[in-house]
C-alpha cells in the first residue's frame, strides 16, 4: 500500500487507521511510513529502528524541533476500516493519534525549508508497558535522534497545548494498635479509630496551586485505598491508608515527601512509590515561537505521557494534535477532520516561520 | 471401659478426659457415660439422644435445676492421654470441660435425694458450627426434657459464676463518593475521605456500662474492618466501615438497632448479622440459692454461649465450672484439681440445701 503524504492530510490519516496496528503488530505500517518517507522526503536522512521510523534534515539551523507520534493502537473493537461521515472520520486510532502522525508526516514530505531542523520520530508500542516503549529504545541505541530544542508530541489535545506534568508520590500510612475479642474490647486498642485523624488531615489538607511558564498546576492528597480488619469479633490492630500525592513539578519528589511527612507528622510513613513531575519549559526560545504561532494558552498536562521522557533529558516538550483525548481507547473513537487541518495550517505556520 | 461415677472425682475427670471424643467422635464416650449411669444411678430416668445421655429425677419436687456439659472437645494436640503433676491433671479437654462433667456425673450419683428435681445433659458438638450443637437436637427432639428453673453450664470459669451474656450486632456503614483520576482529583469525591467523621464517632463513643442482677455489663462499638480503594490512581467512591456493637442484655436486638442508627445519624447504614443477649435472671429464687450456697460474685458473661440457650427458653442459666477458659483450646490445657473438688462441696451444698 502506498500512503500519499504530499496529499490531504486527512486522506492520509484515514490511509494510515486503515493500516492495523495494534501495539507489537506494528511492522506493516511502519514500512509503508518508512517506504513514503524515502520515496516522497528525499531531503530527509531516514533510520529504521524496531517498528519505529525516524527522519531528519540537516540544514544546520540553530535550532531543532521534534516531533514524535506514537504509529500503535489499542486493540480494535470492530472499528476498522475508517468511516466518513461529514466532518468526522470513524475508527481506531483516528484520534489517539494517527491524525497527529498524518499531520507530522505531511509537513516533513512538504515544508522543504523549514527554519528550524526538524526531526520526525514514529514510534511503537507506546500503548503498553513503558519497557516496551519504541521512544526508550531510541533512547538507548541512537541518542543523539533525540537532540532537539523542543519536542512536540502529537497526542490528541483539541488543538490545544499542555505541557509538563505532575509527579506522583504514594505513601502508606499505618496506624497499630492491640488485638482482642470485640466482646471485650477495652482489652484492645483499635488500629481502624487510629485512622481517624489521618483521615482528619487528608479532609481539612488545602491543595496548592501554582502556576508555572503560563500553566496552572493543581496538586492533591489523596486516599486511594484504606484497609484494616482481622474478623468480624475482633479488634484490629493494623490499619494502612495509601495516600496518593500529585505534585506540581517545581517540587522535586524529595520535597514532595518531605511535604507528605510533615502532613502526616507523628504518624508511621513508608513510601511506596514514585515519579518525577516535569517543567513544561515554555520559556525555552522554540517553545515561546511555538506557542506564539499557535496563539494557544498553555494548561498543565495532569497525567504522566511520554512529554515526561523529553522533560527528563532536559529537552521543552508539549501535546499538541488534533482529536479529543476524552475519546481515545473508546468504540467510538473519531477525530474532526477540520482540526486535522486546522493543526497542519498552525504547525506549518510555526516551521516556515 | 468402666467410670466409676462414686470415687473421686478427680479420677473420673481423667477417666473421662482419656476417652477421646473429639467433636463428632463422641459415640465411645456417650456409651460409657451411659452404661455408667444406668447402673450406678438406678435412681435416674435416662435417655439416649444422638450421642447425648440425659438423665433425670421425677421427685416431684418445687423446681428443678439443669446441669449441662458438652462431652466433645477440639482436636487432640499431642496432649493425651491424661498426666497429673502434683495439683494439675494435663490433657485435652481437662478445663474444657470434663472437669465439670466430672462434677456433674459424680452429684448425680452419690446425691440421690436433692433438694429440687435434677436433670443432667451430657451433651454432643458444642465445639463446631451451631447447627451440629447437641442442645439444638434435643430441644427440637425432647423440648420436655429442657425443662428447668436453673441451669447450671459446667464451663471453666475457675470456679466463678458467670452469667447472662451481651448480644451483638453487626453494621455496614457506607460512604459514597465519585471516582476520579488521582491526577485530576477534583473532579472527584473521595468517599474513604467521607469516612473520617465516622471513625471521630467512634473514637469518640463513649460505651455503657450497666449492672443488671448484680452483673456488670461493659458494652463496646468498634470498628472491625474498613476497606475502600479502586486501585493505586483512583480517587475511590466508596468505603465500607464494618462495625460490631456488642450490647447489654437489657437492650433487646431492636433497641441496639436503633442505638447504633443514633451514633451514626445521617450515614448509609446496613445490618448484616445480629445475636440477641441473655439477661442473667439471677433474681430467679433457685438462681439466688445457687449464689448463696456458692457465695460468688457473679460476673457478666461477653461471649456468646449456650447459656444463651436456656436463656431463650425463659430459664436463668449461668456458667459454674472448674479450669480455667483462657487454657482452652491450647495444647497446654490443664486443670487444678482442688477446682473440681471445690466446685464438687459447693455444687453438693447447693443441691442439699
Amino acid at each position: 500500500m502506498r500512503l500519499d503524504l504530499g496529499g490531504d492530510p486527512v486522506e492520509l490519516c484515514a490511509a494510515l487507521v486503515d493500516v492495523p496496528s495494534v501495539s507489537g503488530e506494528e511492522g506493516e505500517l511502519a514500512d509503508a511510513v518508512e517506504r513514503a518517507l524515502r520515496e516522497q522526503a528525499p531531503h530527509l536522512e531516514v533510520l529504521r529502528s524496531g517498528d519505529a521510523v525516524l527522519a531528519r534534515t540537516g540544514l544546520g539551523r540553530e535550532r531543532r524541533v521534534l516531533l514524535a507520534g506514537h504509529l500503535d493502537t489499542v486493540p480494535i473493537a470492530d472499528n476498522l476500516p475508517s468511516r466518513r461521515d461529514g466532518h468526522l472520520l470513524h475508527g481506531c486510532g483516528t484520534s489517539d493519534m494517527k491524525a497527529g502522525d498524518a499531520v507530522f508526516a505531511h509537513l516533513a514530505a512538504t515544508v522543504i525549508d523549514p527554519r528550524h531542523d526538524l526531526t520526525l520520530v514514529f514510534y511503537d508500542c507506546e500503548e503498553v508497558e513503558s519497557d516496551r516503549n519504541g521512544l526508550g529504545r531510541i533512547e538507548r541505541d541512537h541518542p543523539d535522534w533525540l537532540h532537539a530544542d523542543l519536542a512536540v508530541l502529537g497526542e490528541p489535545t483539541n488543538g490545544t497545548v499542555e505541557a509538563g506534568c505532575q509527579g506522583t508520590l504514594r505513601v502508606e500510612i499505618t496506624t497499630r494498635g492491640r488485638r482482642a475479642h470485640s466482646a471485650r474490647s477495652w482489652l484492645g486498642d483499635n488500629a481502624v479509630h487510629a485512622a481517624a485523624p489521618v483521615l482528619d488531615r487528608l479532609t481539612g489538607y488545602q491543595a496548592r496551586q501554582v502556576d508555572i511558564d503560563g500553566c496552572r498546576y493543581r496538586e492533591g492528597l489523596q486516599a486511594v485505598r484504606i484497609a484494616g480488619g482481622v474478623a468480624g469479633n475482633v479488634v484490629p490492630d493494623v490499619c494502612v491508608v495509601t495516600v496518593n500525592f500529585r505534585f506540581a513539578p517545581d517540587r522535586d519528589v524529595a520535597a514532595a515527601q518531605q511535604h507528605v511527612r510533615e502532613v502526616f507528622d507523628g504518624f508511621e510513613l513508608a513510601v511506596t512509590d514514585s515519579a518525577p513531575g516535569a517543567l513544561p519549559g515554555l520559556a525555552a526560545p522554540a517553545a515561546r515561537e511555538f506557542l506564539a504561532a499557535t496563539g494557544a494558552q498553555p494548561a498543565a498536562k495532569y497525567g504522566w505521557t511520554d512529554v515526561s521522557r523529553f522533560a527528563a533529558l532536559g529537552i521543552p516538550a508539549l501535546n499538541f494534535g488534533p482529536g479529543d483525548p476524552n475519546l481515545a481507547h473508546t468504540r467510538e473513537e473519531h477525530v474532526d477532520t477540520r482540526q486535522i487541518t486546522a493543526a497542519t495550517d498552525l504547525l506549518r505556520r510555526f516551521l516556515t516561520g
